[in-house]
């Protein structure tokens, strides 16, 4: 969703801060490439941790601990986090490394919220576009396709919603998408163990291998003629929904990729909701919509 | 909401960190106290900045300079963020001090994107819970009552949902709420300017009264009896919505003092959503009840 353009002030709404970003480290190149780690988003953690190869915070970690298809490599836990995670570490014991808070504070940065456990990973495989258009059919569940949301705890808080809407899947582009892992893997709650996503190279490209495969693709904008309530429904199943980034909202090709356009009501003074909590409505409505048709 | 009680370990959805927070200074207590701000939620900022007294960030700067009830003490802005603020800042010509990035950054901390503009402000004065029941009984607008939501960031998008969705205003508790500036307001993009809210001492009280106004409060919880939308739908008008912290959830006397628990449906692997995105998910359902209302 775009950020409030009718009352912003021009060019407010770039989301460029006018600070100097830190330099990037190449050491951990070919993992970032492979699991789309995007410039300059790695900013809070010090630069030789890859935030797609940890997981951290109580909950993403008893998920991460829990799903048979992610690799750990390493628990580095307080004594406190163990007490706490129970049976879930209990079935890794042999990896576990006592930690005090004070190693985890060093190894992730001081600002970090790790509650006691970092695990050391490997990123999931990401799923194939096919796998999720087949998925959405199956389920009549909607795909969510995020253009260059590129904030960590947004995108976690839209795999989040996702996972308890039961959304088929993710997709974003394989650059200006945050890793998939440290604060998105803590934002998601668990969901990143959950939901499938999906990284495409070229999202006009993407949209158009979904709408062939005979989803409707709803992009959300503040200017978009109707509103999404109405679109979603009497109209086909199923569906995908698109979301730009905070200020830039969805890029011009974006736009001109989906079959239709709309907006999210609203009648008060500000226009644009941030691009999670606009997610979250989506999936509420799609899902509405899914329980009446199940129950009429 | 409460996160994810059905496949959360024990213990995992206290949100304590095992890190140890660091020690308040007592310089401005009086100004925290009176703007509520509770004990170790301005982690990221140094300590000698209160954060209800900054207002940060392109958008939230714009809004405040444009808000007649906010009194501006000074303008730190770099000259790329002037340019880009135009005419809200010629207005207050008067109070602009020349800043680098790095001035800027040295005050709120490295981590802290303040888009080259930081506001020394005087708070606001809070709403009481008498205009907020008028303007509630008058629009048909949702009260959100937050019950010891911490996160700046969650409250900031709650407010910024709020003023999308036209709600009457939020009610908080002073203590165990985040300062009403910093963070917060960056989150809220301008709606700290537009959406009343009121800090109570007793949320239960506050609950009581607003029911003796003849609003039905319904609490959210994912043990709720019945779909928030069903409740909604046919439900009395006006309503007030009360929404917990991350991992505890509404307290038990919240609870007990709302009329009835609703839960929002969701289908999918986790039960729980964030705070912020149940706030735009239930804002939506009321305006989007309140739509038909007007059309019908």
């Amino acid at each position: 969703m775009e950020e409030d353009r009718q009352v912003a002030p021009p060019g407010a709404s770039s989301d460029k801060s006018d600070k100097p970003r830190p330099k990037r480290h190449a050491r951990h190149a070919p993992a970032r490439q492979r699991t789309g780690r995007p410039k300059g988003t790695g900013r809070r953690a010090p630069p030789e941790v890859d935030p797609a190869t940890v997981i951290f915070g109580l909950h993403a970690s008893a998920f991460a601990l829990d799903n048979p298809d992610r690799r750990i490599k390493a628990i580095h836990v307080t004594e406190n986090a163990e007490r706490r995670l129970g049976d879930a570490i209990e079935r890794h014991r042999r990896l576990v490394v006592r930690a005090s808070p004070r190693d985890l504070d060093k190894r992730l940065g001081p600002d970090t919220v790790h509650q006691g456990i970092v695990l050391d990973v490997e990123p999931l495989e990401p799923s194939s576009l096919a796998s999720l258009t087949a998925s959405a059919r199956e389920k009549a569940a909607p795909i969510i396709i995020l253009d260059q949301v590129t904030d960590p705890h947004n995108v976690g808080a839209v795999l989040r919603s996702a996972a308890v809407f039961g959304a088929a899947g993710i997709v974003m582009t394989h650059r200006h998408s945050p890793p998939l892992g440290g604060a998105l893997a803590k934002a998601a709650s668990g969901a990143l163990e959950l939901t499938p996503v999906c990284l495409v190279r070229n999202l006009a490209d993407a949209i158009a291998e979904i709408r062939a495969e005979g989803l409707v693709v709803i992009g959300l904008d503040v200017e978009g003629t109707d509103f999404l309530e109405d679109a979603l429904a009497p109209g086909p199943s199923p569906q995908a929904l698109a979301l730009g980034a905070e200020g830039k909202g969805l890029r011009a090709l974006t736009r001109q990729s989906c079959d239709r356009l709309c907006r999210i009501g609203g009648d008060g003074p500000i226009s644009s909701l941030n691009v999670s909590n606009a997610a979250a409505v989506a999936l509420h409505l799609a899902a509405m919509r899914r329980r009446r048709t199940k129950e009429s």
